[in-house]
């Protein structure tokens, strides 16, 4: 039996794109995805665009495949998720340009006949440097549209946010030929996210290294949801109040982000991308850059509270050790004070040039990771606290569902707030601006948890 | 006429150290000065050591030459404090030993006849991991001491603050062979602070660029002077609520502080001190690395008020034009994108190493220089906020004087605070600490406005 408000008995499982790079996003399945679509759907969709809801009744996350294949150019998320319920036309796309990079999502029916039917959303990132290459998935998109729906290929709708969204506002138009829909940053995010937490199961969760992902109930009452604190970390931090549906204010940020980290790994090590910064971080020991509140006092510094292992000053041993090293290099003495027992089989584990000293690009990851998610998770608690929110979502692109990252932001809520403030992530933390600006095309309302109800 | 209190009658302006290596702080005035300290004077700091109050009457400071000779193993901060009425035999020096540097504070008494009598307090620092060379100065101290004023050497006695106070204990009474009194790190930071807010006259100052330096009249009522935030800003940063006098308590902190600046830049320029390391800052132009709201919107964020020169993302650059450089790179063009139109004449303006991204250490440092500033400045200000305290003070090390540092702190507390903060710089700013060990020397309130009236 099928579900109030979905449109299975009218518009069974349709056309899913194949997987050669030549006809991205196209497949063998054209020909029944366009007779399957029914023709007051696209109707619909031709004469009146935005007036579609999508259907998210049953949202799931799939940890599949991607439609797309696999490119240098760009990522696609494996967790898509399912809307086995919507079978409408989809006749906008939506990106996300942010200082580094450019996030698409777009929905696609599914030709897989023998499994539910409907659609999914698609998840995609690219750098934007690389947004030539980014547009020119969207053209492509595009002529997939055309040829599914048989619709004039102006009639797809461009959805944009982000700072990109305004800066190469000229260049998409002129590229597509169609209308670009400009929103706003940082609405879009809270629409993203307001979704996120309302509307898909098993998205948010939150992290411990004793339950790394616990993932959170839906709010029994969606209301009960504000007021909140978003985090959004990309390449710099903001940090966005939200009262309630549509109700937010930019209360502060920090330019110590994602942006930071990658940089100045990239100057430090020799790692050529996040992930392998990240895997950088992961053997390393931040104890042989950072002082240590007991490399200070020898011990804990009970009267406060820190403990010998706290963290006083990142990077602090380093100018001290270099120092040193420069003495005894003049007394005549060459030792190599720092051993390496591991072997360095991660790319950018070279060694760095300046002096005689040698810190591990391990080490040195692990310490700018700590430093830059501490410092991140300081900054939010403390703005929470201020605004009175009890409840902190991190999201962006930063996070990247990396463990270490998650586990320090965590740890810094749970320090700074004496246990009273949690931290709370998404499983398409990266996807908030582009969901939202996606979402935005519809109604409003559309997206809420029971909006279909309006199509029973 | 003397001032009420002064011992200016008994006690005529005693021995002054002499300036050559060989005799350190004794000098031709010895014989002279032993001559002219009471012997009462003598007895008394014998038989009751710690009953000696200071006279601050008419204190002043100086900007002449130091006392101490030159020396590669300490700083002799030019601008001791004259007490032109205090004559009594001080036993006493403090050290502040922190996680990078090491302070002194002893008394000493003039040696010119004729100028005002009295004596000063020295100020000195060494690197922490020259301990060595500070234990051995102190010995000196120590000797001289013993040689002014006839006493033993167990007499003198050293008060001791910081980490290093837990850490070097045994090494220093080892050495010495006298008391190390330990005092707590947080409460000799505040007594110091008061002491110079309360009692010396320009002393504290608010920055900016256009008034770089306006002092601050002392406040018409002390006790006025509460609450406020300290700002401690050494290798790393502690933040403390001053409720009264010797009430406080670290209400927060980060390890982003001058130990994460010094190190990094240590790894990221040639810069083999902190001098070279902020005359780097003075040259540079952080927009090479920053990524800045312009370079992300292609404009203003006027919606929410960013400019377009506001950091986005502090090094939020240079992933992506080393990824730029690379696929240039990989085309076959090996352009080199950043042109250098100055000449690079200060130490460690060499050029970084990884990849063909070149970066200048200049822009390097002075973006660090801003990201760590900014930062402090912000939590500082939301601390503040959170306690509703009024000023916020900035000591430690780390400013150095350093007006780019002062400039960039001022105005985070501005931004943030929307004016309703303000920012105060000491020009003591690195011996909070150390003095506030001296002083606990005393009975309490000896250093307080009018103490010395007890002694009229």
């Amino acid at each position: 039996m099928s579900p109030p408000g979905s449109q299975a008995d009218l518009d069974p499982p349709a056309g899913r794109a194949g997987k050669t790079d030549a006809d991205i996003l196209s497949g063998p399945a054209d020909a029944r995805r366009i007779a399957a679509v029914s023709q007051s759907a696209i109707e619909d969709t031709i004469l009146r665009p935005g007036t579609v809801r999508i259907n998210v009744q049953g949202a799931f996350i799939v940890d599949d495949e991607p439609v797309t294949p696999r490119s240098e150019q760009y990522e696609h998320d494996p967790r898509d998720i399912r809307l086995p319920y919507h079978t409408a036309v989809v006749s906008h796309i939506a990106v996300d340009i942010g200082g580094s990079l450019a996030k698409i999502v777009y929905f696609s029916h599914e030709d897989d006949a023998t499994a539910v039917g409907g659609g999914r959303l698609n998840f995609l990132k690219f750098e934007t440097d690389q947004i030539d290459s980014c547009i020119e998935f969207m053209r492509k998109l595009q002529a997939e549209h055309q040829r599914l729906n048989g619709s004039a290929p102006e009639e797809l709708c461009v959805m944009a946010t982000g700072g990109g969204a305004f800066k190469y506002y000229d260049r998409i138009r002129d590229a597509l030929g169609v209308e670009v829909i400009r929103e706003d940053e940082m609405e879009c995010l809270i629409i993203g996210l307001d979704f996120f937490i309302t509307e898909i199961p098993n998205e948010v969760f939150t992290y411990s290294e004793d339950q790394p992902m616990s993932f959170v109930p839906f709010p029994p009452q969606p209301p009960s949801i504000y007021p909140y604190l978003l985090v959004n970390i990309g390449s710099g931090v903001s940090m966005i109040k939200v009262s309630g549906p549509r109700q937010y204010e930019r209360i502060g940020g920090t330019s110590l982000g994602g942006g930071t980290l990658w940089g100045l790994l990239t100057l430090l090590t020799g790692a050529r991308n996040f992930d392998d910064m990240l895997k950088l971080a992961e053997k390393g020991d931040n104890s042989t850059v950072d002082l240590l509140v007991g490399d200070i006092y020898g011990t804990d510094y009970n009267k406060i509270g820190l403990k010998s292992t706290h963290i006083a000053s990142s990077f602090g041993k380093v100018y001290k050790m270099k120092r040193t090293a420069e003495r005894e290099a003049e007394d005549g003495c060459n030792c190599d004070y720092k051993h390496h027992e591991e072997d360095e089989l991660v790319t950018g584990s070279s060694e760095l040039p300046h002096g005689p000293a040698k810190f591990r690009p391990e080490d040195i990851s692990r310490s700018l990771l700590y430093a830059v998610s501490n410092n991140i998770g300081q900054i939010a608690y403390l703005h929470a606290e201020k605004h009175q929110l009890p409840r902190i979502y991190f999201g962006g692109s930063f996070i990247g569902g990396h463990s270490q990252t998650m586990n320090t932001l965590s740890y810094a809520i749970r320090f700074w707030s004496k246990g009273t403030k949690q931290a709370y992530f998404l499983r398409h933390e990266g996807y908030l601006g582009a969901v939202g600006a996606f979402l935005k095309r519809q109604p409003r309302n559309w997206g809420r948890r029971n909006s279909f109800e309006g199509r029973a």
